[in-house]
């Protein structure tokens, strides 16, 4: 069995060098890369160390990636983790994936960011170290953490697995007030991280794990309005935006068994979209292509990341549908009248509890579901961010924090 | 029995005479006027002859009051009435109420009215006669017409309840494509109708007819939305408006067993509310009130005629919960991201289906539950529109027709 990602159908030889991970980190420069799958880089005498007796539970410093405004640079810095808690898990980080809402936070997009800001919620990594009371890891084990890394636990939500609604506020990975230690959290652009085991997942032996890691939050983030809103197979459900939320939608959609229409507005994603198994990719400006779609879908999915025309979005809508709303933060309009007439629906969508999150995880590994990934260095953090402003990316920039 | 009404626990003399009806009808001056419950009134012999013998089933004309333009204001007119077809039944109309889609459609404000506008659609009358093929009506009943005269009946959504969702086009009851007869509809605010079966409603005997007029729109309006989002006894609801549909939606509420919570912007309504049975009701303006409700509510109903600022009632939702707006026409804004946070959606509800509007009619009697209505005179539409769009109406407007 290999000893860094547990799976048995490999050998450790496999990744088994640094050097060997740094070549499959593909270039910036270039348009358009599609990733190919990557297993788990790390020094292979850590690794080794590491998977049989961990790390200690000493408090430590680790190296992280830091914006320091919103100009989007990112500078190595020394962060301080925590001792372990009995309850804790450590794990150095292999892979953490770009998310606009990284991008939101360092622009300040959510409110006044607590620079330095370490974003990172879409992490996998490996168990190097657990406090006295985690059951469900061990050291070696990959894990992942996605949104959140605390909530209360024992109120109503947390106990219905609402953690991302927990009535005495959750903890988010990064960038909001630490309850316990003090300071802010920090994420997991950074070699390593300590989060109590509730908020761990269990990355399933043998996955792709750079494709894995943005399930931790587009992955859930688009799992959970299907389940809630009770997707069915045949189904029509359409995706607007076709970016690192959207093309999750829309393999989670295909994989459910729906007929999936993307909405886009680049013009070089309508073959991207046929091939991950949308029915049809249509150009919002097509506005003869649009109409074609009035009152036809029983779910829209909404990623776009910002303000945007919703409502000839809304009137795609079946009676009594609901349009999802799981990335603009800012103002959205609608019709009262057109909605009146439809009893339709503008609903919004914050992730997946822990429960839910776990169940994405499971689902995609049975599936063999990833994401399309582009895998950068550190140092390319800030052109990977204008990319993603730029919508130029195919379909989420993931960090390999062994190549720095 | 009472020939007028068919209620067999007063007699005729109730209601006898046209001085009678007429004493009954209250003064537009001065200020809050609840009126009483009124029965119907009409001319003796009119009624006598009518309801033992009926009227003819040929074209005829009829007394009518409509609008040339914006300015509200209305003369009498002689309007068509089509020659029964077999499934027709023909009202003498007693009471037409004044809904705020009535003073919509007179300012333009669904489109460009086809002047002269005859609106009106809540209307009680009494049936005249009937086609070959009716079969719930007799000459003599006492019966209702609401927002629909007719649809195609047999398109999925007319088989299932949905006939203002009707995927040929439900007409509507004024100021709409006539399918049939060419032209366009001429609604309540009328002497007489002709209404084909399906859309005509039972008025069960002895009901307060001036106060069930209002059932046919604002009851079944927000009667159908707790129906689609189950409203349970217990639960919170929000009554956003105390209008004609706001007190309703209010006594709808009451009687379902839930806790209502009226949201007003004038002082003078805070007292009616609780009398009709609000567990609170509370001044918008008052913005400390107003944050006590925070993550309050399970259902909101909003009944505001208008386009207003609505995020502030959207934060006033439960988890997951729904604002379904019934009245404003225009832009609706909400905020992304709080939605996303509580999953909470902004919907829209159009009145009902046929069999949904009986059924409100039939709980509504079966309970006593009854619209507050001020009668007034055909000559006083214009005052009472001023009078609605000043929110001076406590709290519907009803036309007695038989006081022209």
């Amino acid at each position: 069995m290999c000893k860094v990602c547990g799976d048995g159908e490999h050998v450790h030889d496999e990744h088994d060098s640094v050097q060997q991970g740094r070549r499959r980190v593909m270039a910036m420069a270039g348009a358009s890369l599609l990733a190919a799958p990557v297993l788990a880089a790390m020094s292979p005498k850590t690794a080794a160390q590491e998977a049989s007796h961990g790390v200690g539970k000493e408090a430590f410093k680790t190296r992280a990636w830091a914006a320091a405004g919103a100009d989007m640079r990112f500078t190595p810095r020394e962060i301080e983790r925590r001792a372990l808690r009995p309850t804790d898990v450590r794990i150095e980080i292999l892979y953490a994936a770009i998310c606009h809402s990284d991008i939101h936070t360092v622009l300040g997009e959510f409110g006044p960011p607590g620079y330095p800001v370490v974003p990172g919620h879409e992490i996998v990594g490996r168990v190097s170290a657990i406090g006295d009371q985690v059951t469900q890891f061990k050291v070696g084990d990959i894990a992942g953490v996605g949104c959140m890394v605390d909530s209360c636990g024992t109120c109503e939500n947390c106990r219905d697995d609402r953690e991302q609604n927990c009535l005495n506020g959750a903890t988010f990975t990064y960038d909001y007030p630490d309850k316990v230690s003090g300071g802010r959290t920090y994420g997991g652009y950074a070699k390593a991280i300590v989060v109590t085991e509730h908020f761990v997942f269990r990355i399933p032996p043998g996955a792709n794990l750079p494709g894995m890691a943005p399930l931790l939050c587009a992955g859930i983030t688009t799992f959970s309005p299907m389940q809630h809103w009770k997707l069915q197979p045949g189904q029509r459900v359409g995706v607007v935006g076709l970016g690192g939320l959207g093309h999750m939608a829309l393999k989670l959609g295909v994989a459910r068994g729906a007929e999936v229409t993307v909405f886009t507005t680049t013009p070089g994603k309508i073959a991207d979209a046929k091939r991950m198994g949308a029915r049809e990719a249509v150009l919002w400006s097509d506005e003869a292509s649009m109409k074609r779609w009035a009152n036809h879908f029983d779910l829209i999915l909404s990623t776009v990341p910002e303000s945007y025309a919703v409502q000839p979005f809304m009137d795609l809508l079946k009676l009594d549908a609901t349009l999802v709303n799981v990335g603009a933060l800012g103002e959205l309009r609608v019709n009262g009248l057109a909605n009146i007439f439809g009893r339709k629906s503008l609903a919004g969508s914050l992730v997946g509890g822990v429960a839910e999150t776990q169940e994405v995880i499971d689902y995609c590994a049975a599936r063999n579901i990833t994401a399309e990934v582009e895998i950068i260095r550190p140092d390319q953090i800030q052109e990977a961010y204008r990319r993603v402003l730029n919508k130029d990316v195919r379909y989420r920039f993931v960090i390999d924090m062994g190549a720095a």
